[in-house]
């Protein structure tokens, strides 16, 4: 199963907060979440997909899949891990928490469309670092992404409420 | 980019409905949205990542990202298509829609997690063929994944519409 990148991310996000290192996450921010979640971010398409995009604005949100490209190899190994590497929060899998470092180090996250011109996207919402490879875009549907009625874990409750409130990073 | 397949989707779906021939989509429905929407399969996980999963029942809903293993090479190359083939609505370019077959041939759903057993979950709403490689599985974070006030195209509404309705493959 062979990648290839589509295009890049281009932002102002260029180092990553949180940082696989000898078999750990580390977390060191640079900012909050609150500002990625307004920062606009370009999704820049290679001119050999010239017409993929067509048609895309007419979604007002898309899912974003990229390749998280500052893992090291090492960090693919990572199976548990503390959240944010914070010691105080339980021993997890990786596929409980949304740690870059993973096996395959794909994020996916949604983001808001701003304008479509010719093969480049303005988005808002992207927490994707400056060159970023992106793997692929699609139409968010309800039906596929969104769902009610949510359970998270309780740590995971906790780091939500320490970013809304502004406790993490900012 | 090279992805390494951390497991195996065991489900009773075999046949895809959408294929990808000689350049374009054609519908095939083997059944209907409605069923794979409430369908149980189960994510196998490889034994060498024994502990990947540890808290992920904490969590109800999971965002799975999985491998369309049948498409062909050549459904790499599509860049337009008619959305599931039919020519009555407008050619767009495969980023504005869901087809699996795509630069990149991962697909993206939220399930919801009935049961954690070792290295197998069950899981409600996968529609990942059996057999699929599973690239990735993460929480699911409605902050990442969920999306309000959507704005979606008339033809992807009007599939919506027919779909639940039970007019397309029911």
């Amino acid at each position: 199963m062979q990648l290839r990148a589509v295009g890049v991310v281009k932002s102002s996000l260029k180092e990553p907060s949180l940082v696989a290192e000898s078999g750990d996450l580390e977390w060191r921010p640079k900012e909050g979440r609150r500002e990625w979640r307004i920062r606009v971010s370009e999704l820049i398409i290679d001119s050999n997909f010239a017409g993929i995009l067509d048609g895309i604005e007419d979604f007002s949100h898309l899912l974003v899949l990229y390749w998280a490209h500052l893992v090291p190899p090492e960090g693919r190994s990572i199976i548990k891990a503390h959240p944010m590497g914070r010691k105080e929060l339980p021993l997890v899998g990786i596929f409980a928490t949304c740690s870059p470092a993973r096996p395959n180090t794909i994020c996916a996250i949604v983001v808001r469309l701003l304008e479509h011109k010719e093969n480049v996207l303005k988005v808002e919402g992207l927490d994707a670092l400056d060159g970023s490879p992106i793997v692929d875009i699609k139409p968010y549907i309800p039906s596929y992404y969104r769902a009610d009625n949510i359970k998270m874990a309780d740590w995971m409750l906790q780091i939500e409420r320490e970013f809304a409130k502004g406790l993490i990073a900012e």
